[in-house]
């Protein structure tokens, strides 16, 4: 079916013109002209694919969340193995932090989509919620397996593994903050990040922690 | 001399107003016309004030940047007494995190700059880095202080006190996102904070940590 094929690609070149937009000069600039100049497009394909402009953000927005989606499975470890919950948690530094020019662009992508949805409505805000609740459970589950506590069922998952693990989706997103304000050198975040897994890792009920 | 204190307040009775409007509206919707209607001035006046829109939104930047150090000061011991370093670090955690309407509000306009800095010159991102600089400072100085390690010379510090420190402030920002973005109440930001620091605690070289 090579004409839904070009839909999906077409969608894509656009959603990637808005990306390098918003990254460059913020969420105001991404405008149909200036987002279908930089496609090389007409403003009239960006209108039909995505109807106005809470569209197209819409679909920017989903854009950047399914790379670094992306990138976190690619990370993962091959099917049917495991790796040890403190590797795991690598994965998800290695995956979330800016550390390339392409990720980077995408931290200021959702820092702009992060400020936008604080002074809009309840919907927007809710739409930005989703990821970070999804995280957290990530992180929370790797932390049970460290310290062998299982899965725990709905509500009865120990506080302190709770607060670690949004803990630790708070080191994140404060260090890419920091990363993409030029505060930190992405070396220093991930040193940071590791300093903070040593700390998790430290007060875990069983044997050493793997390294 | 009244006429002194008129202009001081003046300005302040602006970018309260300014502050008001960016924590509703956003960055962009601080016009002069928003910003003296909400204020109850002209849009003359304040002209006169702040010449141009950029003076006008770096003033309130720093009213912003200033309350913030005021509640921090306002935190600390009585002059000639030093609480112990734990307790120390949670009047900074007390100080900055989005706990109430006022704070929270700061908090969204505080976003607004960062993601507006970030697209634009290095200026305006150096000029948003002083503040996390100092913090980072103050808090190295309490681990130092709660680990016997005196006041170490520049470039003495710790590399792991160093990476503590910068830990607390990307804890402290990535909270305050969590809180102001709906996906934390205050009171888990504080538990996940006082988390932070039973952490931090744990590992130093000393005796138990103060409580």
């Amino acid at each position: 079916m090579p004409r839904l094929v070009d839909h999906a690609e077409r969608r894509e070149q656009i959603t990637d013109a808005a990306r390098r937009v918003i990254g460059r000069a913020g969420l105001d600039a991404a405008t149909f002209q200036a987002v279908a100049a930089e496609a090389g497009v007409s403003v009239r394909l960006v209108q039909y694919y995505f109807g106005n402009k809470d569209g197209l953000l819409a679909a920017t927005h989903r854009a950047v969340v399914d790379a670094s989606a992306a990138r976190f499975g690619a990370g993962g470890a091959a099917p049917g193995t495991l790796p040890p919950p403190r590797d795991a948690l690598r994965g998800v530094v290695a995956a979330l932090l800016p550390l390339d020019a392409q990720r980077r662009a995408d931290a200021v992508v959702l820092a702009a989509f992060h400020a936008a949805a604080l002074t809009r409505d309840a919907a927007a805000r809710e739409a930005l919620l989703t990821a970070p609740r999804a995280l957290v459970e990530v992180v929370a589950a790797q932390l049970d397996r460290a310290r062998g506590a299982g899965t725990p069922g709905r509500g009865e998952r120990d506080v302190e593994t709770s607060r670690d693990a949004e803990l630790f989706l708070a080191t994140l997103a404060g260090l890419t903050q920091s990363v993409v304000a030029g505060h930190l050198e992405a070396e220093q975040a991930l040193a940071v990040a590791e300093r903070l897994l040593d700390h998790l890792f430290a007060s875990q009920a069983g044997g050493p922690a793997p390294t």
